[in-house]
């Protein structure tokens, strides 16, 4: 005899960006919907007519957070448990959980950038030191792993080549992110590693969230040429950026319209840009 | 300096369904694509000319699995190395690499299941005992993690719940996954854990292949029912079952249909059903 | 034939600790060591005379950090690379990799702690709304997941239970780190979500940072009752603390003492301890 | 006020082997321990007298794996909880989790190995072409990634390189287990590529499991050569084979020997032998 269930859905995940002049906010969550309630029908017989889809609970979410926005996240999870048991008749009881991931804006002088962001935490320092036996001298390569940035302004990509495969739209204004990895190579070992190191990311993210994007390449570019030109020790440096996609939510299906307001960050497929810069 | 560059699209997955009558076959894919070759317009100017998007690289992986079917994974890397040579001028080299995740077929009777799989190895084997200190017996729960099972035939959803936030069509023909946690409870303990257990196992595996699924929870309501009638020592038993969503890729926009042949298996979000059966 | 090979260990976990009077420097490593040269007796003929055991590798690595301390990781991967090419005469080449992960010092007042640091960035705000159809109103809690900390002064564990298979030895001065999951349950719905989440968090680990810690329970114990005393309304929180164990490593095989600076983070197993706290 | 709170250790890795002659069984698990009860005087004054460590639950463990066995993992967890609730006066209730990993025995010719095993289902297929625009052909190399592989026999590691930091002792008689990527490069593309992938499999697979192990770069070299001794189209290979430490757990504190019985599997620090072999 069937006790209790639940259903839902989990795993929803937004990046919610809103607009005031230059400055930007971005929130971004994980949502899980579950609802309990009478659906033995749907168990027992397989008659769905009670069960409120988990695809529309994801589509209900991206909309709500367009219309309504998010504040803290206790306020979104309240208006969504409350339109749950609305549009599900059958549902006794919601339960809402939100968790989410933090995003802090870049330096910018002694401010803060407005529309540049990271996540921190998931950065390592590296090191790789390769030795001979026979060279009286040792190569020393110095980088950064996991450095997640984020730019909510200043990126687009557009007039590229076009095939019969070719969906993708044009775009002026789109969100960037990345998980960056740099490893660059010292041209001796009379080095001050710490603050050398600090500088060299001080010169990477300064770049990243300054450039004008017209796509990951073209910033990539321009964070390399930057670091060999300020840094002058480093002789060469290679540059890793997967493109962590956010995709626009198409949200015509409601009558709503999404003016780069919410997207859906996506884990796979990536784009994959290397380069490898030298003097 | 631009020393050398590449870039392309990671993370491709695919899962490939072929069907000569009742007999399923199913490949399951991650690929990436890499090129190197001329782009310093892009990097240097922010010319996106000579780029082909890596997008545009995730859709030819799709309409090719479904105009050239996938043999070997060798075989579909030539094809694909072949295809993006063509398709994008400046590359001077493509590499494709590809990942495919072993599934096997269910057992049936003596034989084996025409179309429903089991992706071994992730299955973990688990026991929870409570005891407390003034009773003399124990409570033992026993049950299996990460049991990754999919049916590729005989699973549909239709007829469910419609609001405003409603976009998914209705079907009868769908590709169901799950990664099956269960935890059943014994009246005692006087058990044969180890062939118990077994038995257990193969109820729940034999009735998700052979059920004619109106839904998750209608599957998951047919296997702990069919547990609590055929194994009289399980005095409960709580199922959870994800639903590892398979959404046929649309490949209109490449003149092609899409006969329930080439899927993007997502891991986010994901519907959750639950559920507990007692006598 | 034998084309070319590499031996070496990675994944060697270590956690430095160096103290002047009140402050604490900690620094989380991770390094692996690989060395390439004429092994070939060891691979054909299964002769190891000139084979360096990986253990050994281990070994070195924190002896070394020992008497020669860590400074930048470069400066310390130049020394490694330049011992085992020394301890290992058949190796041509060393190549040392170093990852760090960053920890920061907890605030204290308008400085920061002399010896209380967090991880950043593995953080997660989470909050869960309960509501039933029936009732009015629903049930918010609010809470964090994952947010690392670790205290290198001011814990100690001793005067505990002891049986046939207690090999502990007690301790007045541990590292003691954690992955606080908090979650608690307000009163009502009337509450500015966003500072009071800032609140409690800051509660908590201003109690984490200042307690002298006799066991994980006396200091989880502190943290929990110091919510309840300052936060009115705050109607219960869980605590869950996993106890993410520093080991000492024994460095007196190589005629050495660890005075407390040579750690082996461990992640399994791991002590668990959780409470709830109610008014 | 304290409500309620559970202690424990969680992550109690667990390999046990038994031997009957030349037939080997391992069991592979993971063991929690959590108990309830009347702990406030360490929860509230630091007093640890009622506190079993849980240091000590973890030694528990393993002695009583060494003198009572492993049977289906529920015998296992019933012990526990009778002994911790002796063990510990102070606790009402005992919880024990047991997850128990899958291993099976490779093949043998018709049957089975005795003593060498494999873990299904983290292994992956793999493939990868380079072609360059240039060439008319492309190189094609195929591989495994993730085969989990244990000998429980024939393996020893001695007469190796000492120095001031060795503490490793001598063995003949150790568990070898691994997580070997190989890749091969074809010398052509006219090859049946999925049988001849199967053939490399097996061929790695037997000679792994026949070889007398005098090291992991003694096993790894024949498995390289068997494979180009074997198959006429393979130019070379590449091996990785991560030695996967299972220590022996000293018991001298509990007067108990250990026979090559009771093992702790290890994730970090890890050996990494690679080698590549060409005609």
């Amino acid at each position: 005899m069937l006790a209790d269930g639940r259903y839902g859905k989990s795993g929803i995940r937004l990046l919610h960006r809103s607009r005031l002049g230059e400055r930007h906010e971005i929130r971004d969550l994980t949502v899980a919907v579950s609802l309990e309630g009478d659906f033995a029908a749907a168990h027992v017989s397989g008659d769905n007519a009670a069960v409120l889809p988990t695809d529309t609970m994801k589509n209900a979410v991206y909309a709500l957070a367009r219309t309504r926005g998010i504040g803290a996240i206790e306020s979104f999870a309240l208006l969504l448990a409350e339109h749950f048991l609305e549009a599900c008749p059958a549902a006794s009881a919601a339960r809402i959980s939100i968790s989410e991931r933090p995003w802090q804006r870049l330096p910018l002088g002694a401010g803060e950038h407005p529309s540049a962001f990271i996540r921190p935490g998931e950065e390592r320092r590296v090191a790789r030191v390769e030795r001979s036996a026979r060279a009286a001298s040792a190569t020393v390569s110095s980088g950064i792993e996991g450095l997640t940035i984020l730019k909510a302004s200043g990126s687009g990509f557009s007039g590229f080549l076009r095939d019969r495969f070719t969906t993708l739209r044009e775009t002026e204004d789109r969100v960037l992110a990345t998980s960056l990895a740099a490893l660059w190579r010292y041209d001796g070992v009379d080095v001050s590693w710490d603050p050398s190191a600090r500088a060299i990311r001080s010169t990477l993210l300064d770049t990243f969230a300054a450039h004008e994007s017209a796509s990951v390449q073209h910033t990539l570019h321009a964070m390399g040429e930057a670091v060999l030109e300020t840094h002058a020790d480093v002789a060469e440096i290679h540059l890793s950026m997967p493109n962590k996609h956010h995709i626009p939510v198409d949200l015509s299906p409601f009558a709503l319209d999404n003016p780069g307001e919410v997207y859906l960050p996506i884990d796979e497929p990536f784009g994959l840009i290397e380069a490898r810069f030298r003097r």
